[in-house]
């Protein structure tokens, strides 16, 4: 089959990461007789240098032309960037909140994960890791209140400013349900987190949620507060299968349960809305400080293009390949710095990502 | 002197983890020449059963009119408890809400600290623990979404819940000088925690921050995104002082915190305003699973009287000893089910109360 893939590099270490998950995807495409074709376009901080916003609406609309989106990593060094000196709706970040709105993609999947090859990288004692742990943060992702509206006002002298957050039984509802979706895949096990002890809109959350439940009989809900889960999630990962959780709790929690794995170069994530069409991008950021060194690990977007493969293709063979390569890659002691232990062979991001290629 | 306390009791364990700071302050009153009067309220659950709400105005004035507010917990197990089948502005967490807002309790105080000897009960590794790690978090209790308009509404036949998230300058700049100040005494590190990137409100914060760190310039102000807040805690604590943040965001991250010290039964906290008054508090919850059976670890709320001699009471001599003698029955062995470990002894929530009184 032939697939068009969008492509955006980014910022940062973005441009050599992506180009590591082209060459893995030209290797399934060789071996499994698909042709990948790919469409480049700028986002972030490199559209600025350009067109001086973050997503033109030409790139939008190749992305929402094409099959489906593989993105680096966009932003700076936040402070001691150029980017940073202008309007917040200008900076290189709006231009990822502009994709995933203007795609509908309001369904972001984080898979938090325990390598067993890397415990050592995990922050935590042997005894919380156990047998290792394996959860999935399932993230709203074109609400809440980083979609609602704000403002910054002077009220009788005094700057105030303002930020709405609001979800609708629509919104929660297509969320909920790709959450137990992946769940009867999983564990059969949802967490939804929410502060339903205090805001609206949690509380319509957790109603909504309980009614998408009556419908996956075989999943057992529960619901977490937030301030709890940002507990557990330390005192005891291993007891989570899929989390379901809004916008900006999902923000803060999918970031905690990466670090948590200690393998955060490791962790994709895949950003699906209505349609086929989807983003798939690493969980972790664009890393200026090591952006062109051949030093990033670009294993987190190689997986992410597994993701790609799985959800946007339906190429499950194909996504297990990849996926198994970087699992023997592991198994073989190859490491970037990142995840780098004694006894193993450090390699360049250039390195891994044909080490990878040629395990398929 | 003679100081006038009301005494909260509350819910779950509690009434009886705040019997044993009450032996302790007794104790450091007969010792150094004090008398502390108790006026004990309801609050919580415990209101509702009697009064039908979980604050009345008469436990507000009290309050109020008191030198100091101690107060056990509040609320009960979610979904397991008669409090919940009630409107939510009826159930005991909003007592809580509301005594803070009452007696404009603007600024909480909560350390989250590794003690030495208990190590073990940490869940990270011991690369990660090093030295130790003793930071502060300074939440904003009384404004922010927890305390913004809310509404529940149906447009066009579909659900719709709203929350707003409001902030004006004087709000930030008060709580940004009180962690300002606490910075001073410590290691003079203030690191502010916003969504800087996507939030008009965190926009104000940071800036209204960055004036108020004009008139600390010993004091070394950094910010950081909370996402990767939440990811830092757990990668490298050693790095943080003081966190200055907004009421959700503290919420979420003080908790994290305090998971991440391993010792939540061992955290307290000092909520402030603009008056000597305050009201002090375990970090944890009111754990009902154990409530009644003397197997709660009431040190929590000792340290917790000894922020309120500390703060309220400007008894600074006293204050250390309370949390002198806390150190020695750690060093002597005992400890409560929570933090027990091998070769310790362990005592039950009474035990434990007299052991630290004894050591006064
Ligand atoms: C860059 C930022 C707007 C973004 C978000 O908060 O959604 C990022 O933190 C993420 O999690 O993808
Ligand atoms: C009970 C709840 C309303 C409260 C809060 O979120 O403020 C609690 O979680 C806390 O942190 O003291």
């Amino acid at each position: 089959m032939n697939y068009n893939v969008t492509v955006i590099p980014g910022d940062g270490i973005g441009p050599e990461i992506v180009r590591e998950a082209q060459k893995v995807l030209d290797k399934i495409g060789e071996k499994f007789g698909h042709s990948f074709n790919y469409t480049e376009v700028l986002m972030g901080g490199a559209s600025i240098d350009v067109h001086g916003v973050p997503l033109t609406d030409e790139t939008l609309a190749v992305a929402k032309a094409s099959d489906s989106v593989l993105l680096g990593a966009v932003g700076g060094d936040v402070g001691n960037s150029k980017w940073y000196d202008i309007a917040p709706e200008l900076r290189p970040e709006a231009g990822l909140l502009a994709i995933r709105k203007g795609m509908g993609l309001f369904a972001n999947i984080r898979p938090a994960y325990l390598y067993e090859e890397l415990k050592d990288a995990c922050p935590l004692k042997d005894e919380i890791i156990g047998d290792g742990f394996d959860m999935v943060v399932m993230r709203e992702l074109t609400g809440g209140i980083y979609f609602g509206e704000r403002k910054t006002e002077e009220v009788d002298g005094v700057m105030k400013a303002t930020d709405i957050l609001s979800y609708d039984e629509n919104e929660i509802r297509r969320i909920a349900v790709k959450a137990f979706e992946i769940a009867m895949k999983r564990d059969k096990r949802v967490i939804s987190v929410d502060k339903a002890n205090v805001l609206d809109s949690s509380r319509l959350w957790r109603k909504v949620v309980a009614e998408v439940a009556k419908d996956y009989p075989e999943v057992q809900l529960s619901n977490m507060l937030v301030d709890n889960c940002a507990m557990q999630l330390v005192r005891d990962p291993k007891q989570f299968d899929v989390i379901l959780t809004e916008n900006m709790f999902g923000d803060i929690l999918s970031d905690e349960a990466s670090m948590v794995t200690g393998s955060i170069g490791m962790l994709s994530s895949a950003s699906l809305g209505a349609t086929k069409c989807g983003l798939y991008e690493p969980s972790h950021g664009s890393a200026p400080d090591i952006a062109g060194k051949d030093l990033a690990n670009p294993i987190a977007t190689i997986l992410s293009a597994a993701m790609m493969l799985r959800y946007s293709f339906d190429l499950d063979q194909e996504a297990d390949a990849v996926e198994a390569a970087v699992k023997k890659v592991l198994e073989d002691g190859y490491r970037t710095g990142d995840i780098m232990s004694q006894g193993m062979k450090q390699v360049g991001t250039i390195e891994m990502g044909s080490l990878i290629a040629e395990r398929i």
